[in-house]
């Protein structure tokens, strides 16, 4: 057994195949791998790793199978699933996502292939677990996948603690050690017990107040966004070979390096180096867009920054348009025991509808561009993408005004 | 000036005319009154009191103060007003404000009175200060009385934050550094600047996640009404010449003994010293109830106590009807700055409305009574208020099903 | 089982004996005994009390005995002491030992009949408990007695984490978690496993620190000798009838009303509860002091302050001298194991003598006096007590000098 | 003025000469260094950067020249030191510095030429500041050099607090708010105030335990030896054209991708990405050695290497000594006030040389080697380095025992 000090969980008790496991090249690869990305830009503290975070998440299962009276080898391949969600992440974590997933059709590196190969395919089988079976809890499939990857799943409390933790940012505070002591079995579902209904709110209202701090915070975007435009010219470039398969398997560090050598990608590189940013050019509610363009609408995102450097005559890398994805709310099927019956947590809590109309309410489109052309960009953007131009929010490009934006916005 | 240690803001550098009052007697008889009343019968960690509340607030106001560029005389009543908002305070805090409201039609001692005399008196004179207008700013009147007692105030942001720490509950974790200094001064009125509606609501959904699991939790509410219970019949007891002037003035320890010594009175204060406390005999949604009863509607309420022990046969002292007052959402008109326009919380948030909705679904009555009367004054109730014995909580009597309510509900 | 929400060690799952053992009136009363007496007019934020006090080394204890894989009845023996180890305890918890010894010659209330007696003595026989065993290990008896009372006790563990926590002095801080999992069983006797000299250390460095800076700060060491000189006046009244054994068993509250009631102990009452404090005369390293009295020497304490008010022409009350307890530093038997020996840490380690020797340097005598007084009590003092005039400290006197002293205090 | 969130000091207000330094390319560069190097190979989240230190420091030099009264240009030009005070260091902070200096016979990059020139220097000429004069402070001279970097500098007191809370190690918790307050210039020298001896203790004690939990953790040690012996290969590699100057002035991400690319060092970037480390052949005291080499004495411990590796008859790579330097304790020279008399803390205090002492009896060497042939090169290192074979530790290596080491490393 192996003990380790943690900042947020103090000390985690690692054994069994999670002992073996964590030497493994795949799980080691994940001190390298920034658990929030650029988010760090913003909260220079948030360099946690996912590393750190998967050891988390294995501590949580092991508490929650521990109160739910699971153990054996049943409770082995969740553990191990525990601590290999993330052995699929590409560098940056999240933030490059979208860019490999057009090109290889997945958010993430092969999760059935890597748990059944190499190191960590020998260590599963010398503790007769079945990697497949590893790789269906990690996608939430079978009763335990909803504690590993569901809305009620350590995952979720860990990062949340973590995260808040890191930044300094108060709001993701939950407490996890009362979720993961409440779950329970009922109809082969997991649930929280009885008089838990403020437990799963809190969790649902930490998030609703990470994601406009932390999460989509707007530097934090913007900057995921140059990253992810500079990678996309790296898989381009005649220079390298680099591919979306190769991207995915690097890490941070590879990353970092490769866009910096690169031609083609030294100029956004230096910019991300030495945050020396883009700036926003236009800020508008995604409901002022015609049409509805959404994050994973590619095509359509680049043929408007195309349109919007003509319009501007700047080059078409002076143009990013950020539109995130419609705001998701998938803690409101969240299942608690009221009175013996299981609900969803989006018909007991009147909370749910709230939270996600906020959400809906804070969701905008942003144009950015270098801070020199920010005027011209905001005027060609209002016009090729016709935004109502009597609009409160773009009155703000008119106006130049711009306060909220600040470097290290808090 | 003195540096006081304070678990919550670390040093607190006290100066001024806060430093000359702090030595009053009205100041240090804070040491003796909970913050929290009852509360450590269900949180045992809370024993914080009103002193060291005091000296947060007044470190607040402090440094929204000094962010707002305002200083001398102006500064230093609003500093007076900060450190003596709670002088007024009868023992076990708002516990007991019903039964010295119903008797002297104050909630708290009076404190234009207790302002102008004695030590606190001469301390504020000797530094001209205008004892009456601070005791204005403690009302939550003037330019500044917002800041001290308001929607914003620093009481609130202080009282969330220490709680939780002393709790040991996550939720009351509200950015106090942000917004203190994100108040800002538009058209006379205290207002959240650029930027913030969402601090703003932070602050709102941390009082609505700690209302149930602290402030309202049931056996919170249930000790208090013992206690309720316990201070009326001292203050008939031909034994003592207790008045209700007396025990507004009395600090914890008083009333504690007092409660002890008086024969009308011991048995109420074994069962709170000894936590033999009664049960839930029922406990029912507020809509069930016929005719709206609420807190305030004393006699009625009383009434219906003796219809029930009349019916179940019990003695009087047996059955106690808790009924809360109607649910408040103060937090929805802080002011917050919006492109310009000042607008008030609950037109901005869509969670206002959610908020105030979760509240009302929260609000609930209980009966209470010793355990083994339960079942009988359980059945009293349900006939006397007419409850609708179909409802869902209703049922729970039935079946004798109360598994929430454990002795130290966490 | 119960779980109970702590501030320090979070959820605390209490189960067996222990939970029956919650409900006595012996164990509730804790509720009202402050841990630190008077430090809270130091440090204002330290109310916490013995009864969350005892919860957490009843915490301690369980995780220790999980990691020595010791369950059962011999388990239970220790959960029951480490919850009770406190019970014996008189108000304002250490600061009236001295007098109640003097009286009753027993430091606490009886521990083995108080065990044996009542509800407690009913809960230990009803779980199959001997309750002289269970007085035992509370005594420090037996093979696990130096697990709930011994120089590498539970119960220091979480008195310094949590005077530490409640005062918001940051020496306290000790790896519990590591301690609690090192300790093994060599020999029959209790050790820390190899490798962990430093760990042991770091708990000899933390009382070390904690010792000036809280539990021997001259404020509190002043309103311990203030509050035992009030309690000795309370004992001597004709008009009470309040002996020893009677003061033993009140809790805080008790004692604070009998105070403020008894006309002999009305004015020390009123001091303490205004913090209208006596001030130091006189503070001088005790090898300075010929004769060498110590805290114990009680008569010759007495006659020095008379001979000292004589002098000084002022009533005996005006006159507390107060001379504290050898230094003790207990940690230095700690038994650590050093390549498969069992050693002393105060053989291993060269920061026992140190600290031991920083402990001396500290230690000194105090002599102190109303405010208006304080010249003449001083100049007294230095005559009767011989004092070398030219001592540095002395010179503190002459100068009217006393900055440093009330400096982090309140 | 801009305000950043930091992890440890919640709001940091940075203005100024600081406010336009942030922007600088050389602070920036900071973001990707961390702190502590190889340590969170044992400490999986000890992940914090050079930056958020950086940050830390300046915001600790604010604090404490506020307290001294010290404003206008004299203090910007300790603002920008404390902010600038690492722009020197080289990758994985001071890992490397040996190396580096060996060959530049400089630590750091040359901090007056990079203070002079560039962004940075500009920024300083801009605010009327002169950039050697800022060098100075940075290297501890000057009137306020000792601010920045002297025995009580606020450098010491960011990592402390900092190291500890990213590690999650109790022991470095001190009470920076209390020291910055109480420093005060007398005579020209920057000294601690009256009464605060044990405050400089606790400086000097929460290094004397972190030193071996954190500093010198034998996992730290020998990774910084590994990644020393890789960073040499790459500076003689004939496929790379690194210097030691161009070493210095790459960040992390640069050195890891360059030993994982250069051949001659892919085996060592292998092991330290895969945590798959050499485990230790020997382990002994210092006092052990004759001759006494240090770490220093580069040229004898290489030869030592070569002479253990012949012996073992394996390949030189496969051995490595580490021998660290003599234990220092700066903080023993610290000024504190006592009786109006500045004195060494070392004089002061008989904890200074017991710590002293302590950390001489910790003062070890140790021979590693890949698992393998940990029992031959731990034979031939006794054989060549003339080791006590009676001595304690060095039974170890025959008996095979050395189950204290990963105790707490993961």
């Amino acid at each position: 057994m192996t003990t380790i000090k943690d900042s947020v969980h103090d000390h985690i008790r690692v054994d069994g195949v999670a002992r073996d496991l964590l030497d493994t090249p795949a799980v080691q690869r994940l001190r390298n791998i920034r658990q929030l990305g650029t988010v760090s830009l913003v909260y220079p503290s948030a360099n946690h790793t996912r590393f750190e975070h998967s050891l988390g998440v294995y501590h949580l299962a092991c508490e929650a199978l521990e109160h739910l009276g699971i153990d054996g080898q049943q409770a082995e391949h969740v553990h191990a699933a525990a601590l290999l969600h993330d052995v699929g992440h590409g560098p940056f974590s999240h933030n490059l996502e979208a860019v490999t997933h057009r090109r290889t059709g997945r958010y993430h590196d092969d999760v059935h292939g890597l748990l059944a190969e190499g190191d960590v395919g020998d260590v599963l089988r010398s503790h007769d677990l079945e990697p497949a079976a590893v790789a269906d809890l990690v996608a939430g499939e079978g009763r335990f996948g909803q504690l590993v990857s569901g809305e009620l799943d350590v995952d979720r409390m860990d990062y949340l603690v973590r995260d808040a933790h890191h930044t300094g940012v108060p709001y993701g505070t939950i407490d996890h050690g009362r979720l993961v002591r409440e779950l329970t079995f009922t109809d082969g579902e997991l649930v929280l017990d009885e008089g838990n209904v403020q437990a799963a709110e809190s969790l649902l209202v930490a998030r609703a107040l990470m994601n406009p701090t932390v999460y989509s915070h707007s530097v934090a975007r913007l900057t995921k966004a140059m990253l992810r435009r500079a990678s996309e010219r790296l898989l381009e470039s005649p220079e390298t070979d680099v591919d979306a398969g190769t991207l995915q398997r690097m890490d941070d560090h590879d990353l970092i390096v490769a866009l910096r050598t690169c031609a083609e990608t030294t100029e956004f590189s230096r910019r991300l180096d030495q945050r020396d940013l883009y700036k926003r050019a236009v800020w508008a509610e995604i409901d002022d867009v015609p049409g509805g363009i959404i994050e994973s609408d590619h095509e359509s995102i680049r043929e408007f920054e195309r349109e919007i450097a003509d319009t501007a005559d700047v080059d078409p890398e002076c143009v990013i348009l950020d539109v995130p994805g419609r705001p998701s709310m998938t803690e409101s099927t969240t299942r608690v025991l009221v009175n013996g019956d299981i609900r969803r947590l989006g018909q007991q809590s009147p909370l749910v509808e709230a939270l996600r109309a906020a959400q809906y309410s804070q969701w905008r489109l942003g144009v950015y561009s270098p801070p020199e052309m920010r005027e011209r960009v905001g005027r060609a953007a209002v016009d090729v993408l016709g935004l109502d131009i009597e609009g409160a929010l773009v009155r703000e490009v008119r106006n130049g005004l711009d306060a909220t934006l600040d470097q290290f916005v808090d």
